[in-house]
């Protein structure tokens, strides 16, 4: 919670000023150091109280090329989408501050106020609850978030609308909240009173004061200085290995079988997925040449390719790792894109990254309850996560590998990486498990498909695919 | 024109296969070398004709990690909006390949055969010759664009539907195009003869054949190296120095004055603003200290932040330089963003880059064009631009940069760069006058604003936007 000030003293503005851009230069400074952090601040409020005023009077102390303002008008849920789909796009890098106008509170309001069926008092605190383990997991990589709320008495602003300009209603009326009307007002009042406990709130009867109350909040987060984490707390329980990964099965399925089996089942998983209401992710994790490529195609056999988006996961951009790591996959995963494949996955970071250790411990660690959250997010909002680990064994992989060196279209596919990470084979194995193990949840399973029949495994593939799709 | 490979010859599949994925790799390895270039592929064709069967079949041949396939249904035009800016995201970094099934030209085509009032021959032609003057711009800029038409005849296609399977209906039927209707097969096919004398036109009766035909052509594009033009070819004809840029107006705008004007003028700017029923993108450039921030804050003093966005521009990031210059622009300028402001702007490319020599000679001299096809996109998708050239002497810099350096919260913005770009006044000077001759166009015509006297500038400013608002 915010201690608020209430005997906030007012600074010699170009004092402020000047602490304000020197904080900015630092803050950019910070890009790539262990301090580094970026900073997010989330602002919403009563009609007329002077958001924007303030934020104008802000962009005119600090130094406006390293202040981005983002601000869109509040929009009711969608169905299809979480809450943080429409601005995961504008969350800041390292070293730059982002104020956003319009954000997933505004939208929250929005939603309850306004839908002819409003959501309930469950689910409205359903979806604070969300908000604030997405801006946790903001704030451990690095996004400073703060959140403020303009606040004005219903006096105060009745006052201001009898002498608001006429040439400002058409903007005010943009909100589509009838700020006439008391009901309206306490209703809100009420409802912005469940999640404003963790923020700044600013008395905006005086204008001086609230662009100070504002600035200064603004200056306190800049120069809080993050401690990133760096070493774990307790001793880390590796999971026990699973049969599943250590002795994947031998039995070879007969190629007719395999053919005909193939021929129905990709009819029906293209059939299932087409006429399947809800969106559908799925996710292809395995070792090397565990047959992650031959499975997508057999998915997508019977589809048209304007029904589906196959992305194939390297390491990050140089801009990508300045931000969260999830914030790539936040990006791609698109409301309108009915099927996702993922060649690789947001799981690299309790795989390579762990074992690589581009991720530190706390890190990766964290990482867990970070995708459980994020692949719950997508749940909630009729996207369906459909997860595969492939197991093969170690001789099965030394044999395809070879094959592929000896296959001129396929010796491409091996290079000195790969032979490698079959070096840190056993590491992957314990990440693996770890994995399996924290990550199997209710909402998103994952199905090990463990063979060293490359046929067997597609038919396997196929038919967990049409199994999820069914079971829910 | 595309040659049409009449005789073309099957090459054995594994072959193929590995002469496309060596392509890709070479193409990969490219970038950033004097011969880098990226490849778009556009695809469009006849429904059923198998386009989406020769890209899974091209997805299969090559090294699918390196070939993206973006896949929209098309859409009809909306009015705000140019062509390409739905697709401007999507536009290929230096070695990649990108295939595009959804493109301008299927919406431009949807756009004819869906609106209940259907763009006639001559619109017709015009997008035509825009959406091959963009891409000539693309393929200046290291985007290889090929474009593929899959055709079948009118038989064939009516013997394919009689033998669809009942479960690829639902997708067939998203194309809401009737293909029982002979009349509505005849009028595509003669809107698409239209533009595709410059296409791969692949009759897609056999299979094989048709796979064959599409992966060789991408192919042999993939082999293509471009050689990128280093040297200008005839002399460059340097317009002469307006005396606007040499000799800015000393008058002084009494300060009484000014603030009534201001007063009167940013209300009314805000409401031309705000009712006018297009976007509208203001563009500021001028030697530093010029008071192109100044400007700004007074345009937007009446409005709410939530109506328009600021962009400040600085150099370009590195996943930036590895597309075309003007790419970063296409994808900040936003059809449902109502106003858009840049401080510094895509006249970066004919200033400091010609300056500095990031630009070579022939990619500065293109540029005048480029810029102004792409400012007429924007003209004729309903967004107004609104240029403005805010000159001053060399001696009022100077005194500004000094009372800069005098501010505390001003001399954060005077760095050992404004002194050295001081330096290249006289280089900047040349540079202006070129713009200012090439890019002074009826649809965005600049505004030089020549006055040593902020408060004056500020005023000018404000007006000359009412003006250019009211004048169309």
């Amino acid at each position: 919670m915010v201690a608020q000030d209430n005997e906030m003293k007012l600074m010699d503005p170009e004092q402020l000023s000047v602490a304000l851009i020197e904080a900015q230069y630092a803050l950019k400074e910070s890009k790539g150091k262990p301090n580094a952090k970026s900073v997010l601040i989330l602002v919403s409020g009563i009609e007329l109280a002077g958001k924007g005023e303030a934020v104008k009077q802000l962009r005119e102390w600090v130094d406006p090329r390293y202040l981005r303002v983002k601000a869109d008008a509040p929009q009711t849920f969608n169905h299809k989408q979480t809450f943080w789909q429409p601005y995961a796009r504008f969350i800041p890098a390292e070293g730059q501050v982002m104020v956003m106008f319009g954000n997933w509170y505004s939208d929250l309001l929005t939603t309850a106020m306004h839908v002819s069926k409003p959501i309930d008092e469950t689910m409205f605190d359903e979806y604070i609850e969300s908000m604030r383990a997405y801006e946790q997991d903001l704030k451990n990589n690095n996004v400073d978030v703060i959140k403020v709320w303009f606040d004005l008495s219903w006096k105060s602003l009745q006052k201001r609308l009898d002498h608001m300009d006429p040439g400002e209603v058409h903007w005010h009326k943009l909100h589509g909240l009838d700020w006439r009307s008391k009901k309206q007002y306490d209703s809100l009042q009420k409802l912005r009173q469940r999640f404003t406990d963790d923020w700044e709130i600013i008395d905006c009867e005086k204008e001086i004061e609230r662009d100070q109350q504002f600035a200064q909040h603004i200056l306190r987060t800049l120069k809080h200085c993050p401690d990133h984490l760096k070493k774990a707390k307790g001793q880390w329980k590796q999971a026990k290995i699973p049969e599943s990964l250590l002795s994947p099965s031998e039995d070879v399925l007969p190629k007719n079988q395999y053919k005909d089996e193939l021929k129905q089942l990709s009819k029906k998983v293209a059939e299932a997925l087409r006429f399947d209401t809800r969106n559908v992710v799925i996710a292809f994790e395995g070792m090397d040449a565990a047959g992650k490529g031959g499975s997508i195609k057999r998915i997508v056999k019977k589809l048209d390719p304007r029904e589906y988006e196959i992305y194939t996961i390297a390491a990050p951009e140089p801009y990508e790792l300045r931000r969260p790591y999830l914030w790539r996959f936040w990006n791609k995963i698109q409301p309108e894109e009915k099927i996702s494949i993922f060649d690789r996955t947001w799981y690299g970071r309790v795989l390579v990254e762990r074992i690589e250790g581009f991720a530190n411990a706390v890190e990766w660690q964290r990482a867990y309850e970070e995708i459980n959250r994020f692949e719950k997010d997508l749940y909630d909002s009729q996207t369906l996560v459909i997860k595969f680990w492939l197991a093969i064994s170690k001789d099965e992989q030394e044999a395809r590998f070879k094959a592929r060196e000896e296959t001129p279209h396929k010796r491409f596919k091996i290079t000195e990486e790969d032979w490698r990470n079959r070096g840190r084979w056993d590491d992957y194995l314990k990440a693996v498990a770890d994995m399996l193990q924290r990550t199997d949840t209710d909402y998103a399973p994952w199905h090990v498909i463990s063979t060293n029949d490359k046929n067997t495994a597609r038919v396997q593939v196929l038919e967990a695919i049409l199994k999820q799709l069914k079971a829910e």
